[in-house]
C-alpha cells in the first residue's frame, strides 16, 4: 500500500468513522453472536498474496462489527465506561502515524517530557499532593502491582535483604490488607508479587460498603502478635461492585503507625476529584505512599491511559530500574526514562490524548459532563426509590446506581434473583442497553453506570421506562 | 468538539498524516531538544476552557514534533525497529473509534475470536507447533514474566503449596538461568516474581554469543547439589546486543530431563521464522513450553502486538484468572476471556491490525520485506568486512550489524573506544542516521539494524559514505 493510497483509504475511513459515531445508537450495544461464529468466518489460513483494501475493509464490516461490543454507545451502562472522545480519537491516529517507542526520553523527548507536565495537570486538577510523581501505566491492575512491589523491595532494600536481589529467602511472611470489595487485581497483584493469596487479608465493610477501620485495625494487630508483617493496605476510592469509599484518614493514620505502606486505587471515582465537592476525598490522600486512577474511564481519554502516582520515586526506580548497555544514554541521570516506572519496556506515546482531551474540552466542561453523569445517576436512583417494585442496593456516591427487583412477599431469594437475572438479560436483549451485575451483601445485584461521552436524559428515561415495563 | 468538527479535523490529519510519511526524511531522526525544552514550553498549569482545535493542533507542530524521535524514518537504525505500516495505522483509527474494551469474550467477541484466529495465521507463518495456544501481550517483557509466573505456578501447584495461594513460605530456592546476553527483561521478571536476581544464573555465551550448553548442563548439576530447584531456562533467539542465537534443542532437551520449564524469546529475530531459510530454527521449538516474538518490531505492525504462545493452557489460567461476581459471564466455561492470560484487566482491540497488516501485504510480501532488510545487512556487513579500517563485532544472522573502528596498532582499548564513540555521535549529530551502541565481550560496539518500513538501498549505501568518511 503506498502512501497515496493510504491518504485515500484513510479519509475513507474517517467519514466511516464520524458516520459510526453519528450513528451509534443503530447498533445494539451488546453483540448478538454465539461463540465461535466470527471465529469461523476467518479463514484457518492466512492469505499468500496480498488483497485490496476494500475486501478487507468490507470484511471488517460484515464480520467484525457485528461481533462488537459498541462501548461508545450511550446505551453501554455496565461495568465501567471506557469513554473516548474525538480530541482523544485525532490524537490516538497521530500517536499510531509517529508510531514511535517512548521508553526512554531519547528514544522519544517529547513525549517523556509531555507526560512528565499531563501527570502534572491531573495531579493539579485533582487536588493531588503536588510532590507526588506521576507515570502512564496501561491500566490500574499493573499500576496496583507496581505498588506492591514497590512496597516490597521498600521493606526488604530497608533491612539489607532486598527481595529483588535475594527473594523471599529468609523473610518474614507478608500480610497485604485490602476491603473484601476491593478490585480483583489486589489479588491478582498479591499473587504475582509472590505474597501468596492466603496472606491478603479482605476485610469486612460496613453498610455503605466501606472498609471498617477497627477490623482492619484489630487484624494487624493479631497479625504483628502470630509475627506476621503487615506491610500494605490497598484502600478503595470507588469500589467495583457499588462505588463504595473507604476511609482513606483513618486507614493512612494506621498505616503510618504501622510503617505500612498505602496504596489507594481510585480506578474509576478519581476522576471526580476533579470537583470541588468530592474535593474532600483528596485532602486525606496525603497520607497515600500510591495512588492510581483511570483517565481511560470516566475522563473522555481512551485505553489505555492509567495515572500512576508514587510519593517515594527512588523506591519505584530502585524496583524496577536494570541498566544493560544497549539502554544507557548519555543522559541518564538527568531525565526520566519511563521504562524504569513500570512492568513494560516499550511504551506508547499515550500522552498526548490527554493533551488533546483536557485542552479541547478545558476543566470547566469536564466537571460539567461529571457533574451530568451523576446528576443522570440521582435522578435514575430517585426514580428506582420512588417505585416500591425496586429498592437500592448501595448508596449513589457517583454516577453508578447498583438496584434490583424487590423480593415479593414471602418469596424464597433464590426466586427473586432469578427475576432479577431475568430482567437484566431483558433489558440487554433490547440492543438498547447493556447494564451488568454484582454481588452486594450476597444479594444479586444490577448494576446501571452514567458516564458515556453520549449519554443524555433521554436515554435514562428510556432505560427507566423499558425497565418499569419489564418489571411489570 | 462535535462529530462533524471531528470529521473536519480527521481528515486534515489525514493529509498530514500522509504528508508527514511521505516528507520523514526531512526531519532529523534523533530530535536535537536538550532536555526540560518541551516541558517548559508547556504551561505549568491545565486550562480553566476549552481551546479549538487548530491551536493544540498547531502546538503539536512547534513543540512537540521538534522533540520526537522519528522511528518510521528510513535512517532510524536504532535499538531493534518499531516498524509500522499504512495498514496497521488505518486498523488503529478504527480501533481508537471503536474505543472497545477486549477484557472478555463478552466485552467484544470479534474481537477476541480475531484474536484468536490471528495468533493461529501467525503460528503458522512461522511454522511454530500447532498446539500452542497464543494471546496478544503489551510486551515481550510482560510475555517473559508471564511465563515465569507459570512456571512457578505449575511447579509449585504440583507439590499443592502453589505460590500464587502460600506464597514462597517452605518453598526451595528457585534458579532461572538464561545466557549473559538475554535482554534485561529477563531479570526484570526474576525480580518481580520473587525468585530474586541472585537466583538467576547468566551462562557465558561463545564467540557467536550463544549460550555454552554445557556450561548450563554444570550449572544446572552443581545447582541441584547445592539443594537449588532449577525451575526455568531462557533461551533467546535473536539477543539484543547481536542477534545471537542460543541451541533450543540441546537447552531444550536438558530442560526435559530436569523437568524445566523453557521459555524462548525470540522478541525481534522470530519474524524472520516466516522465511524458509529460517524455518530450521522452528524445528526444535517443540521443546518450549513458552514463546515470544514482537510483531511490533519487524512484522509492520503498530507497538503494542506481542505475541506470546503457551503449552500448557491450563497452568497459565490457574496462574492469572480470579472470578469475581462482576466478571462473570454465562459462557466463561466455553470462550476465551484474555484478561485471563496476562497482568492487565483492561485490553485494546489489537488483533485487528494484524488482521489488516497479514491481509494487505500477504505472507509473500512480508517474506519479500524481510529478505530485503537482510540483503541491507548483508551488503552493509560486506563492505565494512572489505575495509580494514572496520571489524565486525558478531555474525549477522539478520538484519542487524554490529561493527567498529579496529583498534590502530598499539592502540589502547580505552582510545578505540573513544573513536567508535566519537564516530557514533558524529553519524547521529547529523540527522540522517540513528544508531545505537552495546558492548560485546566488553567491547565498545556500533550497532545498525536495516529494519524499516522504507528504508532502501540507498540510504544504506548514504550511511556507508558518511561512515567511511567520518573514519577518515
Amino acid at each position: 500500500m503506498t502512501i497515496e493510497e493510504f491518504r485515500k483509504y484513510a479519509h475513507e475511513l474517517v467519514d466511516w468513522m464520524a458516520d459510526y459515531l453519528n450513528n451509534i445508537e443503530q447498533y445494539p450495544v451488546k453483540a448478538f453472536v454465539a461463540p465461535g461464529e466470527v471465529l469461523h468466518r476467518i479463514p484457518n489460513m492466512p492469505p499468500e498474496t496480498g488483497e485490496p483494501f476494500e475486501n478487507i475493509f468490507a470484511d471488517f464490516i460484515k464480520i467484525i462489527l457485528p461481533g462488537m461490543t459498541h462501548w461508545q454507545h450511550p446505551g453501554f451502562m455496565g461495568y465501567f465506561p471506557a469513554n473516548s472522545s474525538p480530541p482523544s480519537v485525532l490524537a490516538e491516529m497521530l500517536t499510531a502515524t509517529l508510531a514511535a517507542q517512548c521508553m526512554l526520553w531519547q528514544t522519544s523527548p517529547a513525549a517523556t517530557e509531555l507526560e512528565e507536565r499531563m501527570m502534572q495537570w491531573l495531579a493539579h486538577l485533582c487536588g493531588l499532593p503536588t510532590h507526588w510523581h506521576g507515570v502512564i501505566q496501561d491500566t490500574a491492575s499493573s499500576a496496583t502491582l507496581c505498588a506492591l512491589l514497590t512496597a516490597r523491595e521498600k521493606y526488604s532494600a530497608q533491612r539489607q535483604m532486598a527481595i529483588n536481589q535475594y527473594g523471599f529467602e529468609g523473610q518474614p511472611i507478608f500480610r497485604i490488607y485490602a476491603s473484601a470489595e476491593s478490585h480483583s487485581s489486589v489479588e491478582k497483584a498479591v499473587r504475582i508479587a509472590g505474597f501468596g493469596s492466603n496472606n491478603l487479608v479482605k476485610v469486612p465493610t460496613d453498610d455503605n460498603f466501606s472498609l471498617k477501620v477497627e477490623l482492619l485495625e484489630q487484624q494487624i494487630k493479631e497479625d504483628l502478635q502470630k509475627g506476621y508483617q503487615p506491610l500494605c493496605v490497598v484502600a478503595t476510592l470507588g469500589t467495583t461492585s457499588s462505588t463504595g469509599i473507604d476511609p482513606i484518614g483513618p486507614i493512612g493514620r494506621l498505616c503510618q503507625e504501622n510503617h505500612m505502606w498505602l496504596h489507594v486505587d481510585a480506578a474509576y471515582a478519581g476522576t471526580a476529584l476533579m470537583l470541588p465537592e468530592y474535593r474532600y476525598l483528596a485532602q486525606e490522600l496525603s497520607y497515600a505512599d500510591s495512588y492510581v486512577f483511570n483517565p481511560h474511564k470516566w475522563m473522555l481519554t481512551n485505553f489505555d491511559c492509567s495515572a500512576y502516582y508514587v510519593k517515594d520515586k527512588e523506591a519505584l526506580l530502585r524496583t524496577f530500574e536494570i541498566m544493560p548497555e544497549y539502554l544507557k544514554t548519555p543522559l541518564d541521570r538527568v531525565v526520566n526514562n519511563y521504562r524504569d516506572w513500570g512492568i513494560p519496556l516499550g511504551r506508547r506515546f499515550r500522552a498526548l490524548k490527554l493533551w488533546f482531551v483536557l485542552r479541547t474540552y478545558g476543566a470547566e466542561n469536564l466537571r460539567a459532563l461529571l457533574r451530568h453523569h451523576i446528576n443522570l445517576a440521582k435522578q435514575f436512583a430517585s426514580w428506582l426509590k420512588a417505585d416500591d417494585r425496586f429498592e437500592l442496593m448501595a448508596p449513589v456516591h457517583f454516577n453508578l446506581v447498583c438496584f434490583r427487583l424487590k423480593p415479593k412477599q414471602g418469596e424464597d431469594e433464590s426466586f427473586t434473583e432469578q427475576r432479577n437475572e431475568q430482567l437484566l438479560n431483558a433489558i440487554n436483549q433490547t440492543g438498547h442497553f447493556f447494564l451488568t451485575h454484582t454481588r452486594l451483601n450476597g444479594k444479586y445485584t444490577l448494576r446501571a453506570v452514567f458516564g458515556q461521552t453520549y449519554v443524555k436524559e433521554k436515554h435514562v428515561r428510556a432505560l427507566w421506562h423499558l425497565i418499569s415495563q419489564l418489571a411489570l
